[in-house]
């Protein structure tokens, strides 16, 4: 399956790749201009004069995706677009979902758009697929129902009660969940879980303002706490993302309290992202045996760089602690992009140190399936691999 | 012309580069001791026992700029000041700024001392110059007018719009502006332009110290939306420099919501330098459209180090968002390093990336020239090119 | 001695090492649980379903010392671990420690267990040692006495009293001091010496709580400012270490001020460790002359990633301004690993940039005997060499 997949030779011999942070494709047909705003992390037009063909992502797109549309590689975006649209979305999604040697998506369900579902999204790619629940969107979830109710006197309480009980229900069936608190708050949070009466006063206020989006750093607290307390891994977004965020409040070291206060309670944390922090986010991973840390941003955004960025990674954190994913969201070539940079980075590095003795070339293959898929399983209970 | 530059061999037909950010060169002739002293940042002795020259300036300035001179690559220090003072300064000058491939110079005329201005530098390598109007020393320049003009009650009104004036002059003709708030105070400025009210006590509690150095923030915040209100691209100091700095509060995410609050007003920001924060400079460059990075000072300052640093650089910023520049001061030798480095990264970098299949040659090209000079020459809609 | 040594081929020609920050190795017979333990910088277990083998420190371990022992490269963990009892403690140490090619040991003789002394670890290995004597443990000792002679009254004198004697004495025969502020408080200290009341009443309040472990800032700040009154060179803990740090708090960056306030008094800070801050800390090396950044723990837990973050320290520090250590600590077989890696790293980065004509094959033979040793002999005002 994987000397298929485009990216690496085979030579490392992976098994089916776990994908454990990613996002559903866009169902409909996109203009050129929607296309394009999709290889970049900004939520803003590119500058005058410029284009988001002219980055890494664009480039890795051109790079790895034609050949599976029956396109040369680095055919112009305009030819590239023609042919999808020629082919149509079923079937560009169909070509390019079928050939990242993932077996196994986690698909955070939490953004908002005409996005496929974990399991739509798995069999289009022809693997299992599991749901990581965003905790902030289903607050605000429960939140909006609260207010639809139209009870205000209890409100706080209902929406605390719903709260635990959606929290609860979701941990039955999700493989793990996901905090973006360092977009609505920064990292910089209190370790600690917040108190009943500090959690019922924050609903309360947020409630009364009818604002539904969360950024209210209590209420972010419990929901972490909250999901701590179901034992399922927390997925935690760190380093780079959209303008919303303030970069150094998104560095992971800012969650070394955090890692310090859940350290006894059975569940892991899984730092997304990291990048330009990936090392800070090693050294967590090294320092304590809950932390874990995700590669998959950071290579799918980097181009051939990813290399470099992987190398990174692989300094200080064990190899037991780092977990494969593409992050993609909305075009199936972003699955493309992230599995075949994942792929052509880990044969690199790791051949290289193969070739120079400093590994093995036994412990290479080893090390490389358990960050491809065996870390994964591991860690969010998967069965098989 | 770029052929015969040092620095690459020529395979990515570099069109006359634009250096974005340089200051002009001594006119004197120099000691053996003051030629050392500009091969740092620092503006402190060598450590006893060792010596400037052992450094990847020092030895950069050895590979790249003997050969220029008649003698052979690495030559001692000694041979080498030697072989200068036979020269002359004017003969060195013209040998070292004609062979840079530099076309167009942007000119920083804030420092003090004897130095070269926009013209005459730009002259003495053939090209074309424009002027970088540095706003601390403008505003100093204005208010030591003040000061001399002795109307102590006034003092605060005729400073302030004596400054708006400078300005509006400046930006008539200059390229554009530079700041060092960086230096003066830190980037964690608040980032809304300050009140009128605000602005005049700050300048009359400034203006009754009588100290000619301008660190308060709120005038430091002022200049930089004066600056702003121009529309002409506004450089910003950031990352490294002298020991004057804490290099923590010169991180470039410290602009981040000034980067917000900049969003809507027609005018670019360049961030200079950045480095060790190139990193958090190219995610700036990625999320903000008005948002450029400067790979400048950090490759001049790296030796062969440039090639990973431009590579850094070259990960999250769209490739339309990077501008060459020297950053060379009073030594034409830091013209030649400052390009030959950046000419022999770049080729390093892209080349090897055309032969491992992820770019095509014809982006690498079409690449090198937007950041070698195409970029820039958008940005401060300079013609030609 | 250095070809024989493992790690380079020789051509640097190094001279004897000088380790200038390591520890003393165990004395006695260890279990396997207890030699994975020391793998890692974490005092932690490692997470179900890993090992500390899996880690760079791991496989270095198996790539540098099986050789040693008469096993291949690359032997399982059982195997060597098997052939490490039945050879015993002595004849492990003595054919690890025999084999680094390092003739200096400058031991931190501060840490708890059961370790080998400054001489006694340096004759293991064939070499000379002298003595790094860490303030907190000394003035924990202090405090420990004061407490045992039972006069509360007094015991704040008594204790500041005894302090300055303690370091006066130790300076007459160390090599150096080192500080941990950064475990202990991190580095954001007021840079200024406190006062004499302040120092009066600090020492009052620890010594009343009868914690033995120091963490009063003002206590840590006053240690580092009698050292330095010794003229002894001072290391300081920067970047990472075991899951007591907060990393950020640990950005040698943090140091400015206090560097800042040193610059006058003849006494050489050494940053120890940096790492993932290890570009602050060249930048900190270069602006300030009597700033030193040390490459150590960096090299001996990245493995093959040692040669790039090896080459990052060069970029910006002054080449007479970083110095070599292993941090070794328990095992010999992390003398093997920090020795190898250092010669590795520097013979891959120093032979890469002559052949590419960046450095002269001169100059790259100078400054490896610099940097491995010539340095720390300035530094420490040691004989030889």
């Amino acid at each position: 399956m994987t000397t298929a997949a485009p990216g690496g030779t085979g030579v490392l011999d992976l098994p089916p790749l776990v994908d454990q942070h990613c996002h559903g494709v866009l169902r409909g047909e996109l203009s050129a201009a929607a296309f394009e705003s999709y290889l970049t992390e900004s939520d803003r037009p590119a500058a005058a004069g410029t284009t988001f063909f002219d980055t890494q992502t664009g480039f890795a797109v051109r790079r790895w995706c034609p050949p599976l549309l029956g396109l040369a590689p680095h055919c112009t975006p305009g030819e590239y677009l023609a042919r999808r649209r020629e082919l149509g979305t079923a079937e560009v999604r169909r070509l390019l979902l079928g050939g990242t040697g993932i077996g196994t998506y986690l698909v955070d369900t939490g953004l908002p758009g005409d996005l496929t579902g974990a399991h739509e999204t798995a069999e289009a790619g022809g693997g299992t697929g599991h749901e990581i629940v965003r905790l902030e969107t289903l607050a605000e979830r429960v939140a909006a129902g609260v207010r639809a109710a139209g009870e205000p006197g209890a409100a706080a309480e209902v929406f605390t009660a719903g709260l635990a009980d959606a929290v609860r229900d979701a941990a039955r069936t999700a493989a793990g969940f996901k905090s973006i608190a360092a977009y609505r708050h920064g990292l910089a949070l209190a370790p600690e879980p917040p108190t009943t009466a500090d959690v019922a006063t924050a609903a309360r206020d947020w409630l009364a303002t009818g604002t539904p989006r969360l950024t209210d750093p209590v209420l972010l607290r419990h929901l972490l706490w909250l999901a701590t307390g179901t034992g399922r891994p927390l997925q935690l977004h760190t380093g780079f993302g959209d303008p919303d965020l303030r970069l150094h409040h998104s560095d992971p070291a800012l969650l070394t309290d955090f890692a310090h206060a859940t350290a006894g309670t059975g569940t892991d944390l899984v730092l997304l992202h990291c990048y330009p922090y990936h090392r800070q986010a090693g050294y967590l991973a090294h320092a304590f045996p809950h932390v874990y840390a995700d590669v998959g941003l950071s290579l799918g955004h980097t181009g051939p760089r990813a290399t470099a960025v992987l190398a990174e990674f692989l300094e200080l954190a064990p190899f037991g602690k780092l977990l494969f994913s593409t992050d993609a969201y909305a075009l199936p070539e972003l699955y493309t992009v992230g599995s075949a940079a994942f792929r052509t980075a880990l044969e690199e590095v790791l051949t290289g140190w193969v070739r120079s003795g400093a590994w093995s070339e036994t412990d290479a293959c080893r090390i490389a399936a358990l960050v491809g898929a065996g870390n994964a399983r591991r860690v969010y209970g998967l069965s098989g691999g």
